[in-house]
């Protein structure tokens, strides 16, 4: 009788094994989030000022896991960006499926300033402790990490590859350029490299919004805009009573500065519908329906009265759960230094601050080349602002000085994805500029669709797009190792 | 005969003109000094963190003449180093030759908290006043100025070639590393990008002093190591009234640690002999007579007693017109994180700060491998003495990983040229390491001699790699001007 239970138990176990052997090597998608061990690492906090109040160290947060990791294999490493680095590893599925294939360890670093990665915890947001938070210093978290990291794991021959979104994508492509002597290459996915080092237009973000919903429909663009201009008639007259009971306010707004931050918060839903606007359900920078811009359409048309269908447009982005009875203006939309949005909470402290100083996103929407209402925001608005609210003095320029702007010719192993649907993608790169530097376009793609986990409803140009990108990071991989040895 | 009175002057001046304009393309060497025109230029104070105490601006000087450039021209940028920008610009006459050759504008930037570049003015060496002081910073600076001044001269499609001679050779190749986008070329003459990232041998340094007055005369080395010893000797007797009359110094010594000092200051006449082993008369870090190490070894081999000789031998450093009676130790060398010797005045300071923080020069004499007596300099002795001096821990192997240390494969237009006489070269790149990171060594140089003007005493050796420098600097302003047509 034992022998026979021994038996069965060895038969059990074995099927264990096979069935987690091949979960590894087959990850299925919201199966990666468990795997992830989250570390702390103790990070110089100032890297370029060796007397200042940073003369010590923070914890930064990474989630590491080396279940897909043979040894020697590479080291994917995400580049955190703007928010708590779960966010991103729970969004970025693309990577795990890609170190089951090339058996490659995973981290995500935390950007610092963000997540749980606060140099000087609850007061990290005060002047001048804020003052640590640049990208340098980010960028030089991420050097020192890797290459300690290499050490501790004994992993000092494993190619390491970044990989990055938007801000992350652009820390991404800055690891590349700047250490290349640490990082092999470098998939920088949605990053608006070139609009945020003032290389831009300051109508492209919007325009781009905006084009969006009119490839679902031209109606759907002019409801938009119609509904905007009848806010801007009723602002005129001052019917602060029909506006709010019209958009489901709290309060009822009192001031051109009340309907300045309702426009902000309306067309903020708009960039977050065009950003978001996967082929899938999604919960990143918000709760969103599969194809939100579809969906935004089709309300922006059901109805007649235009402000109620505008509330309920921006209600898919605000109130998808309809947790909200009314819209408290001030509390779900944050105008900052980013007029794409700073985000809520700790997030748009800091981001504020980096759009305040390196990062420019002086972008305007002017009702011409836009369905939204002209809302200026020059650099002299941009200076004056964050003088004000951070005590700082912009650097325009700065990116380019510092990353080369579109001077690349010298760069190498650099992937530049982006999706049309994108806002952001037409400030990046958006044509190959070398046999290494190479522009993956997505037709059918969002804000780094191609980072996420494959979906059944993905299109076939993500689908082709990975498959590229996989291809040529296995091809880094393969020079790097064949230096190192 | 105010007719005859007209032509003649109109000859006069038309020769004049004939020879001004024979002296701005054939320039003579010490002729063109009065040519520069010295600036100052309204800088960033701290690059990388918007709310320190360095939120503002400090003036840096610099160096222009355009006497040789022509529109469109190239740019040679010195990027200064530790000193005063009139010395590297009186002692690096190659530049200007180059440029009436090539028809280029030249700068000569001054490297931050040097010469009158002070950023807190006396206040500058203070904690944390000089917390300021890095490299990261200082090429922030170059690049910065760079940018700005070619905006100012409408010179934004000339080519910029940087030019350097040690640390100051390090922070060319750094620009051109880090900054590709700014700089099209450097030129970094005995730059020891190696040993100073922690990538040397302890002992290199002062085994490749020792070796310049071996290979002058086996029974120079044998010398040299035997007055050290009857030195030794004699301070274990604690004779130190001997000591001090036969080194003419001005207090008896009455410790071990004078002696340590005494030790200091002789090894230090050493370095800088061999450092500065030209074949002329020279004026750079001290006054130097023609072949000073041979001169060194016909004085130490001249005469009976070894210590006398010895004192006149450093003599050459340090007494070179005669006017100490005798030597003060502590006012004529002083000890630092920089066993290969600080300077005097503000710019040890500085310098020592700069080898506390991020340049690792821990070179150690042992006796076995070099002539002199053992003095070890370990890393934890430099973090002792750091802490101490300056309130900061060193960061060993930062240098590697901000500027890639021999992980070069990604950069390109880069000269390495060393002179084989030159203690530093070891430090650095021997070996060209692709068609355009191009080593270049000169048998007969000693420490950036390339960069000196030319002259009837210059050995083949650096004539030949003037002419090879010249010539790939022409192809690299050639292929940048290509482009930005």
């Amino acid at each position: 009788c034992i022998i026979k239970w021994l038996k069965s138990t060895i038969i059990l176990l074995k099927m264990l094994h096979y069935i987690e052997t091949y979960r590894q090597r087959h990850p299925l998608r919201g199966d990666h989030i468990a795997q992830f061990k989250e570390k702390y690492f103790t990070q110089i906090l100032d890297h370029f000022n060796y007397n200042s109040l940073g003369n010590g160290t923070y914890a930064q947060r990474y989630l590491i896991t080396d279940q897909y990791w043979k040894k020697d294999g590479p080291i994917f490493f995400y580049t955190g960006n703007e928010g708590d680095v779960w966010d991103f590893a729970l969004n970025s599925g693309f990577i795990l499926e890609l170190a089951a294939e090339q058996r490659a360890l995973v981290i995500f670093a935390e950007h610092r300033y963000y997540g749980k990665s606060l140099p000087f915890g609850d007061e990290s947001f005060n002047i001048p402790n804020i003052g640590l938070l640049t990208v340098e210093q980010a960028l030089a978290d991420y050097a020192v990490m890797i290459t300690e990291l290499k050490k501790e794991l004994g992993a000092g021959k494993c190619p390491v590859i970044v990989f990055g979104g938007s801000y992350g994508g652009m820390l991404s492509v800055y690891m590349r350029i700047r250490y290349p002597n640490i990082v092999a290459g470098a998939l920088g996915a949605s990053a608006p490299i070139l609009s945020t080092a003032g290389m831009g237009n300051s109508g492209q973000f919007f325009r781009d919004v905006t084009a969006d919903f009119e490839n679902c429909s031209t109606a759907c663009k002019d409801a938009v805009r119609s509904a905007f201009q009848k806010l801007q008639a009723l602002a005129q007259q001052e019917d602060y009573a029909h506006i709010q009971s019209a958009f489901s306010l709290c309060k009822t707004p009192s001031s051109p500065k009340d309907i300045h931050q309702l426009n902000g918060f309306l067309r903020n839903a708009f960039t977050l519908l065009a950003m978001m606007d996967y082929p899938y359900k999604t919960s990143f920078m918000s709760d969103m329906p599969a194809f939100p811009v579809k969906v935004a359409c089709e309300t922006m048309l059901n109805g007649t009265d235009m402000l109620l269908a505008l509330r309920d447009t921006v209600g898919i982005v605000y109130n998808s759960t309809g947790e909200h009875a009314c819209y408290d203006l001030y509390s779900l939309y944050v105008e900052c230094a980013d007029p794409t949005g700073c985000g809520l909470g700790f997030n748009s402290f800091a981001w504020d601050y980096q759009a305040c100083t390196e990062v420019e996103l002086c972008f305007e929407s002017n009702n011409v080349t836009d369905m939204f209402p002209p809302m200026p925001f020059t650099e002299s608005m941009r200076e004056q602002y964050c003088a004000k609210r951070w005590a700082v003095v912009p650097r325009p320029g700065w990116l380019k000085t510092q990353y080369w702007g579109d001077a690349l010719s010298t760069a190498s192993n650099i992937i530049f994805s982006n999706g049309d649907l994108d806002p952001w993608a037409n400030g990046g790169i958006r044509k190959s500029l070398s046999e290494s530097l190479i522009a993956i376009n997505i037709p059918e793609g969002a804000h780094h669709l191609d980072l996420r986990a494959s979906n059944t409803a993905d299109p076939d140009s993500v689908t082709k797009a990975r498959q590229k990108e996989a291809q040529v990071i296995a091809q880094w991989v393969k020079t790097a190792r064949e230096k190192t040895v």
